[in-house]
């Protein structure tokens, strides 16, 4: 890592994704990787989103693996989470958890949801200076 | 989809697409999926990034199936696409059409880049009305 980039502790990365909603969600469908846009939430130090019936809900049944990210930038620092670990379906009796944390959906749509937990394996977050150096050139 | 969402036409995923130069690419590493934010330009109907030596680009070389997505979102509608396609290190003689594009790196580093084309199978854009519930809730 050189000097522009900086790693951010896992304290950083937890209270990052507690500030942010919405991020990527990376999974295996058969031999494809695909990415979708989730809403999510923090319970404790696993991730909680809600999905309809689906290919992605499908997808992590069939295989756990997933990667997810989130991102925010300015004019002068950008910063990135990523988390890798194991999708689960919640069972009913455990649902409930997703009542007790900002899960909110953002489009009104009359579906029947699931509620998914990501368990992370593997943590990680950079925060970048961003020098855009076109921004400095002179005409 | 229902009222709530509507699809982009191609076009308008190639427009928003140009409009933006920061998105996620998803990629296998061995058995496991991965996420990584990169900087990227259109070249005519393909993205072009630079990556330095390292996971993404020995991933892409091994596994070229990948998958890219950008979003943005304000108050009222978020935007998102999404494009599943081949990854390809470009050779020698091909690099230069990273320079004809604007494929900025953002980050200062001393580092060789190479210049991977993701070439798209699939594409598909969506427009969401926001409805966020909760801020009409009163306290």
């Amino acid at each position: 890592m050189d000097e522009a980039t900086q790693a951010l502790s896992p304290d950083e990365c937890w209270e990052f994704l507690r500030s942010e909603e919405f991020g990527r969600l990376a999974f295996h469908l058969g031999d494809e990787v695909h990415i979708a846009p989730i809403n999510y939430a923090v319970d404790h130090r696993t991730l909680l989103f809600r999905t309809a019936p689906g290919s992605k809900l499908l997808a992590v049944v069939m295989n756990p693996d997933v990667a997810f990210e989130i991102d925010a930038y300015d004019e002068r620092t950008a910063r990135s989470v990523i988390l890798r670990g194991k999708a689960r379906l919640l069972e009913e009796d455990e649902a409930h958890r997703a009542e007790n944390v900002p899960l909110r959906p953002w489009v009104d749509a009359d579906v029947k949801y699931n509620v998914v937990e990501i368990a992370p394996d593997t943590l990680s977050g950079r925060r970048f200076d961003l020098t855009k150096p076109w921004t400095h050139l002179k005409p």
